[in-house]
């Protein structure tokens, strides 16, 4: 492993051959290449790009670095969902007891937030008694009792792609499709569902901004998945601003349960893409045959209250009380709330979902570093959306805070977060199209 | 100093202030960036390159990076000379006492043979006696009685240098023009001379292997001197052939010595190149007012045996015995000498100077890493140049070995480094280009 000539390679814009990543992944996990040629070669990556197969054999080598979890012996196919990240994203929530509800196996294993984006497991353990750390037996017997369980990825999955993601970090490689597709890939494979639906976000609060990145993100990972025989299938979702109303955990948690509930309106964002990964998740899980079957028994999930029993289940597991979901508000209490306007009225024409996922995390919501300590309570609900009129002086939005440290430095990036126009704007779609392998 | 930033800006293609590049090499060498900063920048460099304010503010930042050498209180113009590294390139040994006899100042720090390239240094120890491990005073007292004086660069200068060239060589990201350029730059400014010649080689033999390359090379080094307000100018030589007859360190100081005693021909490249240099070394140490005069006044040192007398000096000041330049054979002396032919004939079309430097170094003229020893008697003595016709059997070269070890290697080596052809090859220049600031 001259791993000096591989950066060589990379830098000149060759193809590295499986054998030659297979051998760089397990020399890195070893320790036997340091951190300083890792550095070289992923940015050499990030100018030179990776052919798909090159992604491929990247991805199955970091996928076999570590422990993988065996879900073999769990019946039906178990589909996974993952969201490239963003703001007011409480769908995981929302889609994974739907699907369960009506027949599908979700064994998901989800992150933290960091930054502007919120994470599924501090929501969940915005809940008290909540606890997603959980150990593999236990949660593949929860899968088998109620059909869904959302965990802390364990320690010991993808060493690779810890390094790498950290080395990443300090070395401005972050933004690199075919790392981004590895480092995503690695992990859902590691988990082992046998089937994945990602839903790439693209906008001002995502990380990939414009959609021909998103798409090229997804058409690489449908393709990756396919390279490792696992269906895989991809949507592209608007992140001009925030997907729900809420913005903080338990805040979205009680969106959630209010969308679970029946009382949000189909045309509500979050409504129709939790709808649209669900049908995949269900078509991919081999549950309904067609769209229009996958459609009609969410509806019924959610309508039946089915849904929302099954969320109530998964909770308990983890160590929620029974019934806990019923009062939800009373965990979004907080000290302050903080109404906040605009001095001039105006058309919402656009809405920086990044500004407002950092004044949630300025409140507390979310972590500026890993050790940040949050606070479930805390953050924001907007009451408005891209494209409605809001009238000089009238709240668009309402901060829940439990102190002032940083709440008028929030109050600021809110209103910041809003350009308004005389006329309304152009209508922008919320979903922009769905990769499946073969068109990937 | 956040890194990352200054990592992303480059990775965008944008330019550092000097304030920035500062920062990260005083960052750098106090160990507060790590070295996977600093190769995932090196390797971005690598591809978005710098521009030439950028290449002087980090050679700036470089150069004030440890200790400098102070010659200003040497009276006249020190020049310095420095070469990019060839094969059977015995120049300094040649112009350093030329110029001095002539009335220049040379004080010049050099580097020891790494690869298929020799270093001036160790032909120097190739002397019996000779140590080029001196302190300042000394070298300035050297230089101050008989006008020249050359040694190993002491290790407390440029520490940014060294460790950015060690991190170079095994990230993949050493043939960068702006890395080269601050490299050798930083260091011959560190040293502490007015003035600088650059001899920088193109061809098969040298690091920059087309002519694009190394005027590009030349100009960012005669662009960064100007920024700095050292005098400094470059000449392009050819490298598809060694310069002299002799590759390995005993023989190329006979070599050196046969030229200054007047014994090689006018038309050789080695003396043509000489010249070159050392009109150029005239003119920027205001001996010579011009060209003409310089060369005029080179010759006359060279007849008059002033130039041989200044490099025996210069011997004996740092430890050889008077007279010892006399008896250079006794030098040359090997176990074995083995002259290498082809069975078929032909004209010589080309030469790989890097495979007849890697043929010397496998005999033990050179090393393949930092730690070898050298053995200063062996290498090889070609006895036809590029364009000359080689008769069927006839020796075009004599290895000089002690050992058995790789001497077949090396014949073979030998063998395939020349190309024949029915007919001559074209005429080649000796020298490109010469680049003055102004061009630059």
């Amino acid at each position: 492993m001259d791993m000096v000539e591989l950066i060589a390679k990379k830098r000149r814009g060759e193809s590295h051959t499986p054998e030659e990543l297979r051998g760089m992944i397990r020399s890195y996990v070893s320790g036997d290449i340091p951190d300083y040629q890792m550095a070289a070669w992923m940015m050499a990556v990030c100018f030179q790009g990776m052919a798909p197969e090159e992604t491929g054999a990247l991805t199955e080598a970091m996928w076999h670095s570590g422990a993988v979890v065996d879900l073999s012996d769990l019946p039906g196919v178990k589909v996974d969902k993952h969201s490239t990240g963003g703001v007011g994203d409480t769908t995981t929530l929302v889609v994974a007891p739907l699907v369960a509800a009506c027949g599908g196996k979700v064994a998901k294993m989800s992150g933290r937030g960091l930054g502007h984006t919120g994470g599924t497991l501090d929501k969940l353990e915005s809940i008290p008694g909540v606890s997603v750390c959980v150990d593999i037996p236990r949660f593949k017997a929860i899968v088998r009792e109620i059909g869904l369980c959302v965990i802390g990825q364990t320690e010991d999955l993808v060493p690779a792609d810890k390094r790498m993601y950290a080395l990443r970090d300090v070395t401005a490689t972050v933004d690199s499709i075919p790392l981004i597709a590895s480092s995503i890939m690695s992990k859902k494979l590691a988990a082992g569902s046998d089937a994945i639906v990602l839903d790439v976000k693209t906008g001002s609060g995502a990380f990939m901004q414009d959609l021909d990145s998103a798409r090229s993100l997804a058409r690489t990972m449908v393709e990756t998945g396919r390279h490792v025989g696992r269906e895989t299938v991809a949507i592209i979702t608007d992140m001009n601003q925030p997907l729900g109303m809420a913005v903080g955990n338990a805040l979205e948690v009680r969106e959630a349960v209010a969308v679970l509930s029946g009382k949000v309106p189909e045309e509500d964002p979050l409504y129709q893409v939790c709808m649209l990964l669900g049908t995949h998740m269900l078509l991919l899980g081999k549950v309904a045959k067609d769209e229009a079957e996958a459609r009609q028994k969410l509806q019924q999930a959610l309508r039946s209250g089915a849904g929302l029993a099954k969320l109530q289940a998964m909770v308990c597991a983890l160590g929620g009380a029974p019934g806990c979901l019923e009062d939800v508000d009373a965990l979004c209490k907080t000290r302050l709330q903080v109404p906040v306007t605009l001095e001039k009225g105006g058309y919402i024409a656009a809405m920086e979902a990044a500004r407002i996922g950092a004044a949630a995390q300025m409140l507390g919501a979310g972590r500026a570093k890993k050790t940040d300590i949050i606070d479930p309570a805390v953050g924001l609900v907007m009451h408005k959306r891209r494209g409605d009129f809001l009238p000089a002086g009238e709240p668009f939005a309402t901060l829940y805070a439990n102190d002032t440290a940083r709440l008028q430095e929030a109050v600021e990036t809110l209103r910041g977060a809003l350009t308004l126009s005389a006329e309304p704007p152009e209508a922008a779609p919320m979903v922009y199209d769905v990769i499946q392998a073969g068109e990937a």
